[in-house]
């Protein structure tokens, strides 16, 4: 998905939590200052609560019909996760997207539900799906079924093969697509078909809505909930099927997403100066603006020389206090979150964050934060040795991750007020994508649902207020004010890198769930929700 | 040649000097200030005196053995030119580079060269040649024998056909390398062969010096001085065989070149923060430096917000003022830059120079300012669409211009201070290559020969200082303390450039020269230049 990447290093980074901790009092943090003018948001601790997961009731029946029709189709429930990853559906490079919207159509269709059909868009096609099951309760089911590109380039293995391969965690499925999202959306629809075919009985009716451009960014997904809205209003809460175990089995349930802004600065020669149409000799330098320095100079405008603090004026303002429940959360996950921070570090690569912040600090500014980030910048020659050119234009990525109450068209409406103040009206903000962020309570009884299907495990989850990542939840809890829950077992990881996969039969002692155990979670999940009051 | 895009747009833009023009006395030249600490520097007008190359005596003698010679041979010479750019010598890609140079050796001995030897380097090879006239006197020719990639593409012909082509201006000849410099260097050889040949007698002894990495930036051409430094000493000067006629047939010398420092500034993840091996989730950056951001500040905090002035302390104080013989030249040459700017920017597509000066303000800033220029920058994601990621690298390439008397190393040196002392210790500083400048004095026998040659074609050259460009002509003028000359008839263009091409056969009533016209100036000039005093 669009923060995948992210997601799975909370997935695998923060365990369940299993301790106490107490939290010295009114701990406050005040963030390393760069500018003196422009402090970053402090986030002082005004509570020593904590919530514990524990205490939320495990979910308590059992379904024996559907647990043994999972065995008993276990190969042939491994073959459809294959099946799904081996039909390409790249959005980006348009490729394969008809193809697998046509699959996941049939698909539902196959497992009777009554409405199935690709739904044109502004962009690629979304797909709806309709199971009506004669019960009260209707559950709304988000997917997404595009994958990334295969670039960078180092696969082992042919990533649209549908490979099974020896892993240090087990067998996994090593393809792109494995763990974001075909695997574990497939492994739910496993579990669906053993609910419908064992006789077991679907306590609730499913709206599917999926869309096939969530690596774009989801620029169309308004669009699709805007058809279904109606109907997908009487749904009591969204479900999002996920892996949400770490390689070391421990699970992290996010309750919501930080929005993004992505957009594209850039400098071209203009009225103003600088070569409008080609690039000119660099010597030229001496009597000719340059649009590389322009684009350099405004970027750098934008943070402290540490590029850690945002100097736009007004940039934090709309940032709220986090909710005794956000800090309730925080508290809560404080243990394992230090522990885990160093190993965080070190699988990324990275010797220590920002002003060498830790502990509360670190996960505070991790989850509470705002962001400026460059994705990218390129400009002129980028080959090897020498050439001497004054390039005619030059481009950034930039991204801004935004907190509640944030919003991406005021993001970029203040970014542009400061740059045109400062000069860089020959600045282009182009807007790329962009959506606002989303959260579900804790104390909704989805969320409690979900908490207690983990407990019946003894998966105890490390519940987080948000993910520092993003994703389009927003349509769901803004627009259509309902819950949504994003999780269940298994592990994945590789998401948007080379050789993806997701743990299909983990080797003997691991805590990571094999595809079987995967399929029982989510009828106990599906049960589980839709009795949720 | 390294800087010929440069020079071919002042051979293009620089008419010959016909008029006079009074400067206002003493008219003083204040740079717009963008930093009010960091002035760059001014040079006011001390004198009204000008350098008027028309007063300089045509040379009268004519060679008419070698003159017949060249018409009735002009077909085979110039097959010996698409001889030459067919075969290929790309220095970046070592492609055609040994052949390149061998070729040149047989030629060499072709032409009765009692020397003519490839001679090892610790990169490409050079090429020397000694041809013993006889004589008392002996001159050096400074040649290139490598030639830029291809890219980028766009060519209407096979750039290593020697295709013959209709062209705006003429029959011309269309490949890589045509005027950059195999073309010009080709056809001073057929003059060489003419006069023998003919019986016409050989003047002077020559020693040509060939290298085959000008376009990488002569990183071996001190090597290649080095061996024969001696013998080369003993020239009474250096020639360098060159189209010197812009489109309209307008001649411009330029009596030196700017030096150069050729560097890429780069930010890595480190010890003191960010990703060190791999790009991570762009989401991270809550929590983690980010090298894009560094090298972004890093090179910000070089020059002010337009990117025109170096904020670096004592960059400008090694810059000396230019000598009464420099403000003659230009007060000379600036009737036609200020006919001529106009013009060169629409060629460019360059509305306005920096802080919209002209006149002299633009010609003394070209000619006598240094640079900091991005040639070329990046980092991260640079394809279409959105990748959020925080890079772990990104990379500038960055060259600076340099006047007398600056040195490539104590430029780098002064950055280096700036850098660390601005905290940015973490970006590393590498240099690429680097050459300082050179200048061959208007008033030295040498040059004042070639006036005259143009003088006796009614060619009366517009005689620059300097080009803004680079050549590593300083091992001549500096290490060997000989005059450097740089000239000819004929024109070309598209240097670095997709369909390059020198002019072989030009449009009726053009003053551009054709190939034969090229051959006998050549005739001339060694002539002339043999009995310069």
């Amino acid at each position: 998905m669009f923060a995948k990447t992210s997601m799975q290093i909370c997935l695998k980074r923060w365990p369940g939590i299993l301790g106490v901790l107490t939290v010295a009092l009114a701990y406050s943090i005040t963030f390393a200052q760069s500018d003196r003018k422009f402090q970053k948001p402090s986030f002082p601790a005004t509570t020593t609560e904590k919530f514990d997961p524990s205490t939320v009731p495990a979910y308590a029946r059992s379904h024996i019909k559907a647990y043994a029709y999972i065995d008993s189709n276990l190969a042939r429930h491994n073959e459809h996760l294959r099946r799904w990853v081996r039909q390409r559906s790249i959005s980006a490079q348009n490729d394969g997207v008809q193809q697998m919207a046509a699959m996941l159509r049939d698909d539902l269709k196959e497992l009777g539900f009554k409405e199935a059909e690709v739904v044109p868009t502004s962009g690629h096609p979304g797909v709806w799906g309709y199971y009506d099951a004669g019960a009260a309760k209707t559950l709304a089911v988000y997917m997404m079924y595009d994958v990334q590109p295969v670039e960078p380039t180092g696969w082992q293995v042919d990533a649209f093969a549908g490979a099974i391969v020896d892993h240090p965690l087990g067998r996994v499925l090593m393809a792109r697509g494995a763990t974001n999202q075909k695997g574990p959306e497939r492994a739910f629809l496993n579990a669906i078909e053993a609910i419908i075919k064992s006789g077991e009985g679907m306590p609730v009716n499913l709206m599917v809505l999926a869309e096939g451009e969530e690596e774009l960014g989801s620029p169309h997904y308004p669009e699709l909930i805007g058809k279904y809205a109606d109907r997908l209003k009487s749904a009591s809460g969204v479900l999002f099927p996920f892996n949400g175990q770490g390689p070391d089995g421990a699970v992290t349930m996010n309750l919501g997403v930080k929005g993004i802004v992505y957009f594209e600065l850039e400098a071209r020669g203009n009225p103003g100066g600088g070569p409008k149409t080609a690039e000119v000799h660099g010597s030229l330098k001496a009597i000719t603006d340059s649009p590389v320095w322009r684009l350099n100079q405004a970027l750098a405008s934008l943070t402290s020389p540490d590029g850690n603090t945002i100097l736009v004026p007004g940039y934090y303002d709309s940032i709220r206090k986090p909710t005794q429940e956000e800090e309730r959360l925080v508290n809560g996950m404080l243990v394992s979150w230090t522990e885990r921070e160093a190993m965080m570090r070190q699988g990324l690569g990275v010797d220590r964050w920002v002003d060498g912040i830790s502990g509360r600090d670190s996960l505070m500014r991790y989850l509470f934060d705002t962001t400026l980030n460059i994705d990218g910048i390129w400009g002129g020659y980028t080959g090897p040795g020498v050439k001497t050119i004054l390039p005619h234009m030059a481009t950034a990525k930039v991204d801004s991750r935004l907190v509640p109450n944030q919003t991406p068209d005021e993001a970029l409406r203040l970014i542009r007020v400061y740059l045109d103040k400062k000069g860089f009206t020959d600045i282009v903000l182009r807007k790329i994508s962009g959506y606002p962020p989303a959260q579900t309570s804790v104390d909704t009884p989805l969320v409690r649902s979900m908490i207690g299907t983990y407990n019946k495990y003894g998966m105890i989850p490390s519940v987080a207020p948000r993910l520092a990542g993003s994703a389009p939840y927003h349509v769901f809890t803004d627009t259509l004010k309902l819950p949504l829950v994003a999780g269940g077992l298994g592990h994945g990881s590789g998401a948007h890198a080379p050789n993806e996969y997701m743990v299909i039969e983990p080797k003997a002692g691991s805590k990571v769930a094999g595809l079987a155990d995967i399929e029982k979670f989510y009828v106990d999940m599906l049960f589980a929700l839709s009795s949720a009051r």
